[in-house]
């Protein structure tokens, strides 16, 4: 049995919202721990041929993952706003998530970064609003900015999201457990399942 | 409350295997019938730039959804073998499902031409399996294949495609209730819990 989740995840990325507020009562509830793993999927959609969100490049598709967000949302008791600006950049989130990662505070980061976003219609590209996060969760805003702008932060998300690409990563939020992917916040529960039972 | 779901398919579409294995019995169990709607994705796909299946197209995805789909039918116990050859042209499979549908036996002819794709690597392409699929059915090969290469058979797929498009169906399987679409095989629970409680 695994003895924990990796939870790879874009701050850009509209389903692993409710995923990013899923996934910590789910894997305790399973006594496995989160690896919290902040990457871009710019870089990836890129490779792809894409300079933008699938959901903006294929209508029909961004209109239903709308609507679909909403229904989730609901059946898991999360408020959602529709961001009045789709995708916001993830970067400067990622590299503050970087940090928290890094020093166990992750958990609480991370879905209060994706509640600004979704539910909050925050722009979390904005310095002025990170640091907001970071003090309501009663770390220092400058301490964790300057460090999350910092070289080695900066590469050690580029190092990350090369990673995330190796292990076949093209999505997220993507659970990774013993190598083995699964794509979507649909696919948690079953993520959990695989790393308790041990890998196939 | 609606009496029926809408289970619009297209006959390549991997994940309408374990799909249309198995929307009758959770229509069945909550009161309810399933109206099948076969329809090209090609056109639709042709439409959004694509030639070819996404997951040829983006292989790292395709990589995936295989492994998936195996962890899908595992769970489904649903036999599953990759076929030799994908996506397989679903044009003449599904001039024959709008023979059935219109007959009332698709929900018998639907998962077996999915079982023949997808689990016995025959070519639903090819008359011949298709003929075989229509016999074991205790219907006449020759009535059925003859109608289904009919005027008025392909009219009306080509206008069920058309319909799909207007619909906002970018993939397969969605089921449509009251106009609510629940793409792929994830969502086929919630759509039949759509019909029962009507729509919001």
């Amino acid at each position: 049995m695994a003895a924990s989740v990796e939870f790879w995840f874009e701050l850009a990325s509209t389903y692993s919202y409710p995923a990013a507020c899923r996934i910590d009562a789910l894997a305790r509830a399973a006594g496995l721990t989160v690896a919290w793993r902040p990457f871009l999927l710019g870089p990836i959609f890129r490779a792809q041929g894409w300079n933008d969100s699938p959901f903006n490049i294929y209508p029909a598709k961004g209109r239903y993952m709308w609507r679909d967000l909403e229904r989730v949302c609901a059946k898991h008791g999360l408020p959602l706003r529709r961001p009045t600006a789709f995708p916001r950049n993830g970067l400067r989130a990622a590299r503050v998530a970087t940090v928290a990662a890094d020093e166990g505070w992750a958990g609480a980061f991370v879905p209060a970064a994706y509640r600004a976003n979704f539910a909050e219609d925050r722009d979390v590209a904005d310095p002025a609003v990170l640091r907001a996060l970071v003090a309501s969760l009663g770390r220092d805003p400058d301490d964790v900015l300057a460090r999350a702008e910092s070289g080695p932060v900066k590469d050690a998300l580029r190092a990350r999201t090369a990673e995330a690409e190796r292990l076949g990563i093209f999505g997220a939020p993507t659970v990774v457990v013993d190598g083995e992917l699964f794509w979507g916040n649909d696919r948690l529960e079953d993520a959990v399942a695989w790393a308790r039972r041990g890998s196939a």
